[in-house]
Parts: C-alpha cells; structure tokens; sequence
C-alpha cells in the first residue's frame, strides 16, 4: 500500500527543496537543504561522493527529508525510509533535479553514468516507508 | 565569541519557521516543522510537555534546526547544540512564538507560568554552538 495520499503527493510535487537529515556513524544527526525529485515512491537527491551526508546514508542506509509549503500555516511533513546512494542509472534523475536548480524551463540533456561519475555525482535514494511530523495538510 | 555572523543573525530573524530535528533514546532522528524565536544565541521552540519531540530533547540535552529562506536559490543554514526543556520564564517567548503562529501585529499577553504549565506548554531552547550546512549565505 502506498505510504503517500493524494495531499502528500502534491505536497511533495509542488516544492523543490526538503531539509534531509542523516544520521553519522558517530555524532549527531546533521540537516541541510536540498533539491529533490519524486520518483513514485522514492524521494531522489543529487550529490557528490565523500560528502558527509552521502557517507551518511551509506552507513545508515537511512534517510529523512522534510518538506513544507514556504507560506502560513507552513503544510509539511516528513518522510523517511531506507536510503541508497546510486550511480547506475543516474542520468535522468540528475537531469531532473539540475533542472530545478537551474530554474530552467527543460531539464539539461541527461548525461550517461559514466560522465557523472567522472565528477562524482551520485543520487541519495529514499524509500519513502513512513511519513510523519504531518502537519496543516489534509489526511 | 559569537557563532553568528550577521548575515546568519538575517537569516533567523528574517524567517519564523524551521525544521527542528531531535535524537530519540532508540530509533531513527524526528523532524518537524516548528516556529522559533531568536533570543540573543538560543533559539526558542515553543511545544507541549510529553511530546515525542520534547521527550527527545529530555534525553540527549541536544537539538538541531535547519533555516531557509524560502526562495530560490534557497540560502540556509543549520544551527545545533546543547538544548533544554524551559518550564520557568517562559511567557514572554511563548507569546513570541504565539504572534508569529497566529500572525498578529503584537504579541498576545504573557501568561504566567503557572498558566502554561497548566495546560502543558513548555520551551524548547537550543544553545547555537554549532552553524552548519551554510548554503548562498554571506560568510
């Protein structure tokens, strides 16, 4: 059964950016703001390799991101599940997300994995298991 | 010496939401969206005793709340450290706190802390000692 309802999902598909929390092998918990796309279930990041939260999410396997309409009364929720880090396969979901950073009309023409792994790109995949924190949207 | 620079004292006191991250005892780290006030280097939550969030904070003495402002290209940072549950003089923030959620142009009233206590309200306050995740802020 899908952890998403119709309001998740707009939620999720009318925003761009979530703060993503990853959890180290040792310390605390650390959050930054990233751009992400929606892939049916899985919320997608692009990252580089050897960044603090990719090594994160390779250690935890684990992730959460949080997302909120940027207006009162702030609609938001959290979504987390398990969470890889891909390099196979990487190209139209990192096409998709420059796409949002570059506030352009297209996304780019996708490049194949090779030259992504050339700079070390990476998507940070979230298995979207459990949604909480489900604040101001309709259930 | 101060953690903040000013442009991250712009960044807190130009926004009123945040997403506050907390370590349970067991299991995965919980996100929320919450309103916040700035006091001097504490950032001040506003929520209700026996909450999952403020049982966290109880437990690890130690919190986290990442901050954007809300427009491409999204500048933010994270701000973390030691953190408390405040039950004593806290009225004044509560009715920060209690302005920015009901967007009033003053601040109800303080309530004593009898009053608050009574119906469970209590403060989140997070000591900054640590600025992270700084992203299209000036340094």
């Amino acid at each position: 059964m899908s952890a998403l309802t119709p309001a998740l999902r707009e939620l999720l598909d009318g925003q761009v950016v979530g703060v993503l929390a990853t959890e180290p092998d040792r310390g605390h918990l650390r959050q930054s703001v990233v751009y992400y796309v929606r892939d049916g279930e899985r919320l997608l990041i692009s990252s580089v390799a050897g960044r603090a939260k990719v090594r994160d999410v390779e250690s935890a396997g684990w992730a959460s991101l949080c997302v909120m309409v940027p207006q009162h009364p702030f609609p938001s929720a959290t979504f987390s599940g398990r969470a890889d880090v891909l390099t196979q396969g990487i190209g139209p979901a990192t096409a998709a997300i420059a796409q949002r950073f570059m506030q352009a009309d297209e996304p780019p023409e996708p490049q194949t994995d090779a030259a992504l792994a050339a700079v070390g790109r990476v998507i940070i995949a979230i298995a979207i298991e459990r949604v909480a924190a489900v604040s101001d949207l309709e259930r």
